[in-house]
């Protein structure tokens, strides 16, 4: 049996990610794939990696709601809200990629985004879609907020560690480095390629808006974790992948071996976290195209400290191939079905 | 009058930036150029991106010293010591670009460099050539040990902070990712283009023969300072440039307007660092091919935490560019003959 | 039913793809994989890109040639025809990528690799294995030699042009640009990353051993062709895919939309062939990853030449999607099983 | 003596290359820069590149006719014919990067620009500012039209082989690759840096604008040539710099060390051009930031066809530092004054 899948927003870079998986996917159909600007067009005119010959079209929500049993919402922030409160009355299993249910305190969401969230009654509904740590409330789930690709990356580099209590909480140092296929397809003259070329850079210094969502997430590991992040993004000169770095202070000294342990035990049921043996660490071209998290990590003893560092691919495992894994769960599905063959020597 | 330099190494990429920058500068004379692969063939031949007649040599330590009056040695670790001992007698300026002479502990030498050093005793006789730290030693020096490239960035990005009592001084995390020929130019698979195309990756964790490097010169800074840094290297898709961050915290909250305008008036009179007004942020290309460092930075009141960003050229502010600032001092001559014009967009 | 296969030398870029496709092969098993350098070791070990724990294992051609079905031969040039001679006799599907049994004069192959050759007798069992112009040679046979990279491009860029008569075929001129990992694995200085990046460069002017190929190639696809090529490679600063652009001298001026026409026509029942629309050309980003080829033209009227361009991933279509593609047709299997979903946007 | 300048569009790509040449210049002085978008900024801060306090300032032709020596003219195309017209009255040297005043036959213009030249009477009025060709004609000139990028390098490349009477002048097949930058700073999808990223193209195949320009300079080599070429541009995965490859048909047959030997002769007297011995090819890494053009060639004596090869960096030899050439001769200065030095490893 096939489920029938329509992408709202598909020829953004997180839907033709989802285009490239679902094709493959062994219970999916792609049933309707809408965009505003190449509305008409086949998906092969529009995007010549993919050999398909499926129209494109405008959106209607409400012939998405009708007829397909998954949708998966790839819209700016803010207009998915407005698209989501019109889909959930139809039932169906509803994924949104944006930010706009991801934060359950409005407050937050106004503070980060800059404007007040329209839908606040829905936050609740929705359940924050990292499936190494929710797996048990995604399964069955009708409505799942997909995490950003920062706190993808960040979450599952800190996770084991919160979790298990070998670290201060508060104050967590976090930098990452993403490709420009990040900041999506809209133009703007910093993404311009002579001004990206041979050159890396941070931006957002402290206020980044994945921010609140890395603490909100790793607060909920332990009681009374209060999790606090100074998280430093930085743009490199390259297209896809995020490597992350964390330094923690240990709350009391630990070998590498046994704090990789913690990690190896964490992460054993799960199939798309590789912890790497000692000595070895994530590449971010290990994981480009698929669904993969590598962690590698070493103890500072002399300081004290944890550094973990994770790798993933920022459209996939951060965006896309994440939204699948959610609705593998989601649907009953086995967690890795269509996801476990995608990467590609860059 | 122009002083007569060797370029000991001269074909390796520390000893090609040198021969940019020398041949544009207005007191100096490239005397001898050594190269013990390419001896025989002219400046050109060897290396096509400079339009040079003059020939490539076998080293000749005693001639150079006998003949030059600046000997600039860019050799392998170890291989350094033994010519500079060779060298010193001649009572020649002497301009140390390998980590021979960094490092004033012998131990910390031989724990980081995996050798015992060859000669301890020389290890105070050389400065270390930060010139916006030392400028002061460096001036009429007969000895300076070139700093690497992370701590040039590193401790440029730290100086004022740590001077000004700002910050804890104990397990400082700083985070740098570099170019490829920060990695010289030996063949290793990993430096292969189809290794690090589109790759970015941390490497050395915990242990970067860096990492004391940065310790000793920031520990200088403030009486019982003490500093010791948590420091990570990562290795870019790109070949020129270091972006480097660090989160500091802070001992007591301070506005990000007066972190800066401490910064701006530790670098007041130095004419190579650029501290950015607040909101802009440094850019690697910014730098590109220049021996000036960008310095960005912001606090983040909520954590108590300082997060300063700074980016070199790694061979030329990093490496040969700052050999010759360090050369101008040990001469007499203006600190930046002939190193304001060298930068290029990418 | 599922085929199995082994990959003699599945470490070098040809057998990772391999890898990659077969692993998401409907018909194939993957049973023996060999590598000298890794044996021993998992591929997800070796090759992180990949999830998988199978064994890599020293070759073992015995065992090869009695327990599989397929046989793929990734090794180096003129190793790659002794293992060819010993693996003949078992009666299996053959495909070798090397070069050892693409060009069936004993004398060319003497001359443009070098040496001659070690099994003459050999040269006529094999199929040159370009699906577009010999599928029915390839249809059920034992051996086949899997074209180059730049033949690949080429020929799909000329084939319909000299079939139908339209251009001279004495002196086309050919250029092509391609990534990195058309060199392979080995490391050579101007494989460094430092050496190649933002570079492009001309290399084997007129002698570059895929001249007589082509040649060859074309020369059988109409009476008396007798095609000779001026053929130009570069190496660009990226790693995968090639863009062919080919001069031709026209016979008599055609229309652009009839020069398409002709395209369209001999193209119309390949499935891995795309002849664009007027106005839209071939870039390599469109074929990332995929088995596909774009291909492109325009007539110079005022100049009687037909300039048409096309674009390869080099690893795919100019090499392991290839050879997959010929293997379907050697089992009787659909020619594009498993080979219409990988392309990926890089 | 130093003399004024004005660089009118002193923020785009070639605006910039010469304000970092001119910087260094020994005859010039920067005394007025202007820009539309930076107006009432520093050159520092609009452009990091530089340390140049200089403000940039709205254009103001009358005072730049007023009061500079040499005018640079970086304006889109058809705007600077019409700045051109107000200022050659001023009787300064006026040197225009647009193509305004390449092409001498405004019917050529209209066809390849699409618009009537709106200044028809100046065109005779400005020397084609190609030195290796025209110095004597640009010697104490006083209106220069600096060339395009593609044809600096095409014309360099053929140029000896076309006056030497060695190839057929018709139907000459040009191949160049040229980095973004060429495209300047203008933000179109296209440029967008994931839309680039290991990407490589051809583009405006048979009506590029540069083709007209190309056979107008090469008509003119030798009586009766009425040079006609098939120029096929190509987009690349960097920044700067163009590979040019022509394929000449021999008139007869010539060895490659003769052919060399013609070249050699040629540009005996040409300081930055660059005759590669036999056996050795240009790259574009070796010219980055240079104004030198390297050319390589090879006969291939079997389809009696040259091969040649020349590369340059499109915004130095292939604009700006020839549009500085172009200055040193107006001005009745050395030549290459100021241009000696420009080079970077990327």
């Amino acid at each position: 049996m096939k489920y029938k899948i329509a992408v709202i927003g598909a020829t953004g870079f997180t839907g033709m990610e989802l285009i490239r998986i679902l094709k493959a996917h062994p219970y999916a159909e792609l049933n309707m794939l809408t965009s505003e600007s190449y509305a008409g067009l086949s998906v092969k005119q529009a995007l010549p990696y993919f050999n398909t010959d499926k129209l494109l079209e405008k959106a209607d929500l409400k012939k998405a709601g009708e007829t397909c049993d998954v949708i998966f919402l790839c819209l700016p922030h803010t207009k998915s809200a407005a698209a989501a409160a019109k889909l959930l009355k139809f039932g169906k299993k509803l994924i949104d990629l944006s930010a706009d249910f991801r934060l359950k305190a409005p407050k937050l969401y106004a503070k980060y985004y800059g404007v007040k969230h329209p839908f606040p009654g829905l936050l609740k509904e929705s359940v924050y879609g990292l499936p190494e740590l929710n797996a048990h409330k995604i399964r069955g789930a009708a409505f799942t907020a997909n995490p950003g690709c920062y706190p993808t990356g960040a979450i599952l580099a800190c996770a084991p560690a919160v979790c298990a209590g070998l670290v201060k909480t508060a104050g967590i140092v976090i930098n990452s480095v993403s490709g420009v296929s990040g900041a999506g397809r809209k133009m703007k003259t910093e993404y311009h390629f002579s001004e990206q070329h041979a050159n890396i850079k941070a931006y957002k210094l402290v206020d980044h808006q994945h921010t609140p969502e890395i603490e909100q997430e790793l607060s909920k590991l332990r009681k009374n974790a209060k999790a606090t992040v100074s998280f430093t993004p930085h743009l490199g000169p390259y297209n896809r992948g995020i490597i992350t770095t964390v330094a923690f202070d240990l709350l009391k000294n630990i070998s590498t071996e046994k704090a990789l342990a913690v990690y190896k035990v964490f992460y054993a049921a799960k199939q798309f976290v590789k912890v790497l043996p000692e000595g070895v660490l994530p590449e971010v071209k290990n994981v480009a195209g698929s669904n993969f998290c590598e962690i590698g990590l070493k103890v500072n003893t002399r300081l004290k400290k944890l550094i973990v560092v994770s790798a993933i691919d920022n459209l996939v495992k951060g965006a896309s191939g994440q939204a699948v894994q959610n609705m593998n769960l989601m649907l009953g599905l086995p967690e890795s079905a269509g996801l476990l063959d995608l990467g590609m020597m860059p």
